[in-house]
């Protein structure tokens, strides 16, 4: 721990993700070069770290510090397991754990397996309803690049169930924890239904959509949110110039774009907690991982630590 | 008519849209472009186009063939009226007529407003819904550019009533239908919830989907059809560079993608019936009308009478 004590970066805990899927290779091929900004703790053993860089046949930099995560197994690349479910859960909660122990001042997660979890009998779908259980608040889901942010305000969830959810209150609470976490002033909301609704003519939640836009705005004394735009022409080059953040109202509204537009680039981020996560924007990418080729994913990984330093810096 | 009789490129017939809107500027500013390759016929009459000519500060040039759509009313710049919308419907309509007559092989349509036409008395709600009720044919509704084209399996509906339209039979015949009409060999098709529903956890809509893939490629004893895939990774770079053709469940997860990536080069077309018809993919755009401010939308109307050539050498 010596060299991360004599500097002033932000430390940040990284949970390693799925061990057979990509992330343990992107966090050795990542460190020399986020190193330069942050001083990461690993939450992984020796045995374990060990045994994933001789299976991809990296050496591990002399200053990748450990938190030691307990726990073994034979790490089987590209395999759905019970057991790779179950160390990827242990090293999320201890990078939690740090997160909440103030010995960090951000966490970044890569990559788990939603299946290799439920083999496991966790019963949680993922890193963010982990989350929104263990500090029981309403958490955010936003994902983007420097370029473009986009709040989800429903998730993961089926499509048919989207409209039930468009609630006026709830709407309002969602706008301005959003505009609260970013620290954003000016925010495009989008509409519900094709052509938003052509005024009534193609569905009518615009209405509520319209009316949570008035009232947040309202409550904040000034015009932050804008809106509701027709969906399909609220990612227009002119809205991407004049907006960089946008809430979509449910997942792939906003992922299509997202990931049309920036799709290495993007990272997700779980907002309005006590600790600040993000997180790469992709999957455990089974079918490439241990072959080496993830040079491309590295991307999203940086771009999570990074945003995990300004949202630092916001918070200080 | 004299140029026209000599030389082989085909005709096309021009609706001119709404000519309160941006229509009438852009098929004058793109009349010696097109004249490269197509003989178009414009469907409006002489004292509209010089009234329309006049408030521009245009020349109408001199080989603008016209055929004399009736009425007469005064230009209203950037309003919505019930004048203008009816005119607009009978440009439409002339078009039609012209096509079905085969003295045009192709229509191009500028853009009508929705409102307009309401207004008007008209009961459709735009050009796709006349051409349906005029040819009783399941029409389909594709847009994009020569980069991406997306087939929308559902159109002008509310977002709630999408799941319902799901249906096994409907979407292999949908399928079939659209390999045909463009002539593709290799098309994606995506699912309907996010994560494709992640094995029925987050909808079940997909099995339908996977169904109706595995039957249309039966039928057509080849793999023509591939997914579902994830909607919001359906167009990642690697999924672009692979597949030209894509078909959405539903407007905007279509639409969402091809207007991020593509806002100003894509076109509308409507296929599977007996005339060939694109169009721009933008409205009446009244905000900027008569203010000639069109260029970047003359990219849309070229690359629609582009298509329309496409589509007349495919049937040819």
């Amino acid at each position: 721990m010596a060299d991360i004590e004599n500097n002033n970066m932000p430390k940040i805990a990284v949970s390693l993700g799925d061990l057979n899927g990509i992330g343990i290779e992107i966090a050795l091929k990542s460190h020399e070069q986020i190193c330069k900004f942050v001083n990461p703790i690993y939450c992984i053993n020796e045995k374990m770290l060990n045994q994933a860089s001789k299976l991809l046949e990296l050496n591990v930099p002399e200053s990748f510090t450990l938190h030691k995560t307990k726990g073994y197994f034979k790490i089987n690349p590209k395999k759905c397991s019970k057991q790779s479910g179950f160390y990827s859960y242990h090293s999320f909660g201890d990078a939690i754990n740090l997160a909440k122990k103030n010995e960090v001042q951000a966490l970044v997660t890569l990559p788990i397996n939603k299946e290799a979890w439920a083999k496991a009998g966790i019963k949680f779908k993922g890193h963010t309803e982990v989350l929104r259980n263990h500090f029981k608040k309403d958490a955010l889901m936003v994902l983007g690049c420097d370029k473009m942010f986009v709040g989800l305000f429903s998730e993961h969830i089926p499509l048919k169930d989207v409209p039930q959810t468009i609630k006026t209150k709830k709407l309002i609470s969602f706008f301005l924890d959003f505009a609260k976490c970013l620290n954003a002033d000016k925010i495009a909301v989008l509409a519900l239904n094709p052509h938003a609704g052509d005024n009534g003519v193609l569905g009518d939640e615009e209405e509520k959509i319209n009316k949570a836009i008035k009232k947040a705005n309202e409550s904040l004394k000034k015009e932050v949110f804008f809106g509701a735009f027709v969906p399909d022409i609220a990612f227009s080059p002119k809205n991407r110039k004049e907006f960089k953040y946008f809430i979509a109202m449910y997942h792939d509204q906003g992922l299509i774009a997202l990931k049309s537009l920036y799709f290495y680039e993007s990272i997700n981020m779980t907002l309005n907690l006590p600790i600040i996560r993000t997180s790469v924007d992709h999957g455990t990418a089974f079918d490439i991982a241990y072959d080496t080729k993830i040079e491309k994913s590295k991307l999203s990984y940086i771009n999570a630590v990074k945003e995990a330093l300004k949202l630092i810096k916001l918070k200080a």
